[in-house]
C-alpha cells in the first residue's frame, strides 16, 4: 500500500516536545529508577530486553494486535518452545522466563505448569511422588495444570462436585464428574497443552467422605497427546483477554488412577483404606502461601500501572489541542482536568511500587517468624495482603482505563497499547479471591482487633493494631489535641507535614471501623450486611498501609538525596487523593476529632496545587519507572515520541492493507459484497 | 470433540430457579414493556427479530466471538449486502436496517454512509448536488463517509490541516494533506468500503483562508474500487471494539475535484472566485443537529445498559455460592453486596429509558419552536443534551463493567456477552465530544444562568433555570422551611416523598453551581480551573434532569396502574444512588439548607432497604426490558436459564476444539511445539 513517506507531523514536533520535557528534570532519572525499582529488578529487565531484542522473529510483539486467537496461541507456543530450548541450553534460568513473560505482556501457554503445577507438587508430594511427578515436570517432560475451579463452583471450594473414590479391589482412585457443573473450567494450560493435572476432588474412602484433596492425573497420552479414555478435555473458548493461553475444561467419566497419585502432604490412604492425616501440620502455615501469592499480585499492580501511566503522560505531553489563537495548540497535559486525572495515577504508581519493597520486607519478617513457630504477624499479614491485593488491582485496572481515556480517540486503537493490556490485567480483580469478597477478610480483622482492644484482650501489636490502639487512646496519655493532630490547623499546615497526612489516613480507617463495629455490636448487624461498608473500610486501611510503607521506603534515602523533594510531592498527592476521594468520610468524624468544612475544602485546593507542581516533572518521572518500549508496545507511549509516524507504520501493516494478502482480501470483499451492492439493481431504496 | 451429553447441572436447576423468580412478579411484564419501551419500539424489535431468525446463515451472531478481524469484516459485509438486497426488494425499510443493526450488536461496514454521509448531503447540498451525490448514495450506487477527524486533530476542528485550494484556471479545488498529522483518521466506512467522502477542509480562495467547509470527493474507482490517483487510503487497523467496521485513514496528494463539489449550504464560490455566504443562515440552527445527535446517544445508553443488567440479574439469580450448611448454596443475588452493585443499575436503566421519552418530547417541542424562529429552548436543550450524553454514556459503560464483574469468572468469557459489548459501547465516552470536555458546556450554562438571575437579567425559563431561581428564592415568597423542604424531616420521611427527593437533587446542583460561581466571580477562577468541579456539577444536573423526566414519564400512568408501586421504588433507588454517591455534597450545604448527619447517614440505610425490596422483582423487571436472546448473545443471560448447557455448547464450538479444523490445529501445535518440548533433550533445567 502506497503512503507518502516524506510527510512529517505538524510543528511542534512530538519528539522535540518530549525532549524538552525531559530537560526539565529536577532529579537524576537513573538514580530514581534504582530507588523505585531496585537494582536487581533493573538487571533482570535489561537481561530480558536483550534476549527479546536478539530474537525478534520469536519475541517481537508488534504483530499481536492483528492476530486472531489461534495465531496468538501459536505465537505463544513458539515462544514457550524457544524459552525452554534456551533453558535447556543453560542460556536462561526459570527466573528469566518470568522476566521475559513480563516483558511480552501476555501469558504463554505453559504458564500454569510453572505457576501452579510445579509449586503444588513441590509442596505436597512425598519423596517418591517428587520423583514420579515433580522431576519430569521441572524438565518439561510432562506439562501440568492445577484443576480446581469447576463450571459451577469458584470461591466456595467446599462445594466442588468432582469425586475421587477409593477402589480397594484394584488399589485405585476412580475420578468422576457427576454433573455438568462439576466440569473443571477455566484451568490454565489445560485446554491444549497439559499432559497431567493436579485435580482437586472430594475424596471418598469406604463410602465415607474424607475431604477435598489433590490427585495427579495423567490426561493426555505422552505418545500422541490425545486425551486418555474417559477424559473429555478442551479449550473453554475466547475470553476478554488471556487469549494466548489455553484455559480449558475437563470432565471425567470414571477415570482410574493408582492410589499413589493422591498427594500425601495432608493425607494418606493405605492399601486397605485406612486414612491418616499427619499430626505435624499447622493449618495456619497454608495461610502463608496465600499471603505470598496475594503479596505478589499486589506488588505487581504498581508495575502494571507504570505501563499505563507512561503511555498517558508521554502522549498527553505531545498531543496538542485548543489553546490561545495564533500560538501552537496547548499540550493536553497542561489542562487542569487532564492533570487531575493523570498525575494522581503517577503518584499512586510510585506509592504502590514503593510500598511493595516494604511489604516484602514485612512478608519476609513474618515468614521468618513462622518458620520459628511464631504466628504473631500472620493475621495482620493476611488482612493486609487481602486488602492490598484487592485495592491495588482495582487501582491498577481502573487507572489503566483512565490512562486510555485521556489518550482520546487514539486510546481506543490497539496501537495505544492499553486495550489488550487492560483486558489482560482485568481478571486480577477476580484471581485469588474476588475483590468484593476479599474486603470482608480485611474488615473482619479490623473489627475483631478493635473489639479485642476495647475489651482489653491481648492483641498482637502491628502497624494496624498499633494505629487502632493509638486512636482508641488507652491508656489515655495524650490530650485530644495531641491525638487529633489536625485540630486547629489550616489545610496547608496539615499538608505540609507527611506525618499529619498519615495521622489523618490512620484515623480515617479507625473511625470507619469504629462506626461499623458499633453497628455490629450494638445493633447486631450481620457480616453479610456489613459487606457494603466493608468495601470502603478495607480501602481506607489499604490506603493507610500504602502511604505508611511508601513513607518508610522514602525514609531509606539519605536526608540530602536529590530524589526527596519530588518524592515528597508524590507522597502528598497520593495521600490527598485518598483523603479527597470521598470527603464525607472526613465530615463524618466525631466531635472531638472533627475536621471543619474549610479544612476539608482546603485539602482539595492543596491537592490541585501539588498536582500542578508534579506535572512539570511528569515525563522524567515516567522515564524513571523504566518501562521499555517492548513492554509498552504502544505508538502513543514510545520513548522517542514519534507517535504519528508509528501509528501510520502500524496501520500500513494491518493485514487488510498489506500488499499481497491484503490485496487478496480487498478483492474478495469487492467481488463478493461491495461490487454487487454498488452495481446491483436499484429498487425502491429511497428513504 | 467428545463430551458427555447426558450430564445435567447440579440442583437446583438454573432454569427452574429463573422460572421461580418469574412467578414472584408483582406486575404485568408485557404492560411494563409497553410503558418503558413504547409500543412502536416493541413492534420494531419484533420485526427485526423475525428477520434475523429467518436467516441465521447471515444474521446469527453466535460465531462472532471466535472471529479474527478479517472474518468479522467479511461477516459484516455479508450482512450489509443482504440488508440492501432486502431493501431493494422492498422487504425492509431504512428504519428496519437500524433496528437489525441494533439487534446484531455491532457496527456493519456501510454504517457511516447512512449515519453521516447521507445526512450531511441531505442538509448541505443544493438541488443539483442532491442529484449528483445524494440520490446515488440513497441507492447505494455510491458509498460514502464523513472525513473530518485527522490523526493530529479531534475536538478542535479549527486546527484541521487538510486544505482545499481554489484553482481558478481549471475551475477546481485542489485537496492536499500537507503533513502526516493532517491525514484523515478514524473515518468509519472509509478503510475498505467508501467510494466517496465528504471531506472537511480549510478552504482557500485567491490566497485567502475562507474557513472550514465540506467537499465531496470521489476516492475510489466505481469500476474496480481501486483508490484514485493521489488518494492514499487504508484501514487504521485493530481497535478495542468496532472491529467489524473499517475505520480508515486517507491522505491527499494534491487531488483535484470540480468546484461543484463544495457543498453549498453555508458557502458558495463563483467561477471567478467570489465567495458568498447565504444571508438567511442562523448559526444557532446547527446547534439543533448537535442536540439531536447527543439526544440520540443519551437515549440509547439506557437501552444498552438494559442488556448488561439483564445478563447480570439473570445470572446472579441462578449462580449459587456459599450459604448455610446442608442447604443448596445461596443465589449470589441474595447477598447484600451483590444487590448493592446490581439493583441500582437496574433502577438507573429504568430511569434512563424512562427519561428518554420525556427528553424527546422536549426536543420535539424545541425543534418546533426553532422552526418558528423561537430559540428560547435551545440553550437549555444544548446544555441538557451535552450533560445527558456525557452522564448517560459513563453510566452505561461502567454499569456494563459492573454487570460483568458481578458475573465472576464467567463474566470474563466472551460467552458472557459483555466483553465485546463493553468494548463496542466504550467509544461513546468520546463520540460527539469527550465526556470531560462536554461537562464544561453544561457547567457554563448553569453558571451563566445563575449569574444572570443574580443580576436580575431576563433569563429564559425552563426546568433548569426555574430550579435555580426557585432556590435563589427571588422574590422571597417562601420561608426557609418551605424552600428547604427536607429541614426537620427524618431520612425515612424524606424518602417517602418523591417530590422531596427531587427537591434535594435540584438543590444539590444549585448549591454546587453556587459554590463554583462564587469562585469564578469573587476569586476570578478561570473556566479551565473550573473544569474539575464542572464534572460533578454537570453530573448533579444530569441526575436531577433524569429523575425529573423519569417522574414525568411515570406520571403518564393512571393513578391506579399496577406498575406504579415498583416504578416508585425504582425511582427512589435511582434518586438515592445519586444522593449517596458523594455524600460530601450534602454535608456541604450551607446553614439555612443544611442536612444533618443522621439525615445523611439515614439516606444510605433507606437506600439499602429499597434495594432489598426491588431485588424480589429483579428478574421480572429485566424481562420487561425486552432484550431478546439474539441481542444478549450470552450464555449467562439466556431467557431460559440454561447457562451451563450453553457454556459447554459454545466451548465445544471453539475453533481449536472442532472436529476437522480443530484436529488440524491441535496436531500442528503438538508436532511443532508441544511434542518437541516434551520429547526434547533434557539439559540443566532443574530449578
Amino acid at each position: 500500500m502506497k503512503f507518502s513517506t516524506q510527510l512529517v507531523p505538524m510543528k511542534n514536533h512530538t519528539a522535540e516536545t518530549l525532549a524538552n520535557e525531559r530537560s526539565k528534570a529536577s532529579f537524576d532519572i537513573k538514580e530514581m529508577d534504582v530507588f523505585i525499582n531496585g537494582q536487581e529488578r533493573i538487571n533482570g529487565r535489561e537481561k530480558a530486553v536483550s534476549i527479546v531484542r536478539a530474537e525478534p522473529e520469536t519475541f517481537d510483539q508488534k504483530d499481536v494486535y492483528y492476530m486472531g486467537r489461534t495465531e496468538m496461541l501459536e505465537k505463544g507456543y513458539k515462544q514457550e518452545k524457544r524459552m525452554i530450548e534456551m533453558l535447556r541450553e543453560g542460556k536462561i534460568t526459570q527466573t528469566d522466563i518470568g522476566l521475559i513473560s513480563d516483558l511480552l505482556g501476555w501469558p504463554t501457554p505453559f504458564g500454569l505448569t510453572r505457576a501452579m503445577f510445579i509449586p503444588t507438587l513441590t509442596q505436597q508430594c512425598n519423596e517418591e511422588q517428587k520423583k514420579a511427578f515433580l522431576e519430569p515436570a521441572l524438565d518439561y517432560r510432562i506439562i501440568g495444570c492445577y484443576a480446581q475451579t469447576e463450571a459451577g463452583h469458584g470461591s466456595n471450594i467446599r462445594s466442588l462436585e468432582t469425586t475421587a473414590t477409593f477402589i480397594e479391589e484394584t488399589d485405585e482412585f476412580e475420578i468422576d464428574s457427576p454433573t455438568l457443573t462439576s466440569t473443571k473450567w477455566w484451568i490454565g494450560t489445560l485446554g491444549l497443552s497439559a499432559t497431567h493435572a493436579v485435580v482437586m476432588a472430594q475424596v471418598y474412602v469406604k463410602g465415607k467422605h474424607v475431604g477435598l484433596f489433590p490427585l495427579v492425573i495423567q490426561i493426555r497420552s505422552l505418545k500422541d497427546h490425545k486425551p486418555l479414555p474417559g477424559v473429555h478435555v478442551g479449550d473453554i473458548g475466547p475470553k476478554m483477554g488471556y487469549n494466548s493461553i489455553d484455559n480449558g475444561f475437563m470432565n471425567f467419566d470414571k477415570v482410574r488412577v493408582p492410589r499413589f497419585n493422591l498427594l500425601q502432604k495432608y493425607i494418606s490412604v493405605s492399601r486397605t483404606g485406612e486414612v491418616t492425616r499427619p499430626a505435624n501440620i499447622n493449618s495456619r502455615a497454608s495461610y502463608g502461601t496465600m499471603v505470598f501469592v496475594r503479596a505478589n499480585i499486589a506488588s505487581n499492580m504498581g508495575r502494571l500501572l507504570a505501563k499505563g501511566v507512561t503511555v498517558a503522560v508521554r502522549y498527553t505531553s505531545v498531543r496538542r489541542q485548543f489553546g490561545e489563537p495564533g500560538k501552537p495548540e496547548t499540550p493536553v497535559l497542561d489542562y487542569p482536568i487532564v492533570q487531575y486525572r493523570v498525575i494522581p495515577i503517577l503518584a499512586k504508581t510510585y506509592a504502590m511500587i514503593g510500598m511493595s519493597h516494604e511489604f516484602f520486607a514485612q512478608y519476609q519478617k513474618s515468614a521468618d517468624l513462622i518458620s520459628k513457630g511464631d504466628f504473631s504477624m500472620l493475621k495482620e499479614m493476611h488482612a493486609v495482603s487481602c486488602g492490598l491485593k484487592r485495592w491495588s488491582s482495582t487501582q491498577a485496572i481502573y487507572g489503566v482505563d483512565t490512562c486510555r481515556h485521556v489518550c482520546g480517540g487514539h486510546g481506543f486503537s490497539q496501537f495505544s497499547g492499553l486495550n489488550d493490556f487492560f483486558a489482560t490485567i482485568y481478571p486480577n480483580i477476580i484471581f485469588e479471591g474476588d475483590n468484593y469478597v476479599l474486603a470482608k477478610q480485611t474488615a473482619m480483622f479490623l473489627a475483631k482487633s478493635a473489639m479485642g482492644l476495647a475489651k482489653g484482650e491481648e492483641v498482637d501489636m502491628n502497624d494496624t493494631t498499633r494505629t487502632i490502639k493509638h486512636f482508641m487512646n488507652r491508656p489515655a496519655v495524650l490530650t485530644e489535641k495531641e491525638l487529633f493532630t489536625w485540630t486547629g490547623k489550616t489545610a496547608a499546615e496539615i499538608v505540609s507535614s507527611n506525618q499529619l497526612l498519615l495521622d489523618l489516613l490512620g484515623f480515617k480507617f479507625v473511625a470507619m471501623n469504629h462506626n461499623m463495629v458499633v453497628k455490629i455490636v450494638r445493633k447486631g448487624q450481620s457480616w453479610d450486611d456489613s459487606s457494603i461498608e466493608s468495601q470502603d473500610l478495607a480501602s481506607a486501611h489499604s490506603e493507610y498501609i500504602v502511604c505508611l510503607y511508601f513513607s518508610r521506603h522514602i525514609a531509606k534515602l539519605p536526608q540530602n538525596s536529590g530524589l526527596r523533594p519530588i518524592l515528597d510531592i508524590l507522597f502528598k498527592i497520593a495521600a490527598l487523593s485518598f483523603l479527597n476521594s470521598n470527603p464525607a468520610e472526613l465530615y463524618g468524624f466525631n466531635k472531638a476529632s472533627a475536621m471543619n468544612r474549610s479544612q476539608i475544602v482546603g485539602l482539595q485546593a492543596e491537592y490541585i496545587k501539588y498536582i500542578k507542581i508534579a506535572r512539570e516533572q511528569a515525563v522524567p518521572l515516567v522515564d524513571a519507572l523504566g518501562v521499555p518500549d517492548e513492554k509498552l508496545n504502544s505508538s502513543l507511549g514510545r520513548y522517542d515520541g514519534h507517535v504519528y509516524e508509528d501509528l501510520i507504520k502500524r496501520a500500513l501493516n494491518e493485514p487488510v492493507n498489506r500488499d499481497g494478502t491484503g490485496d487478496e482480501i480487498r478483492e474478495r470483499f469487492y467481488k463478493n459484497y461491495i461490487g454487487p451492492v454498488l452495481h446491483g439493481k436499484s429498487g425502491s431504496t429511497k428513504l
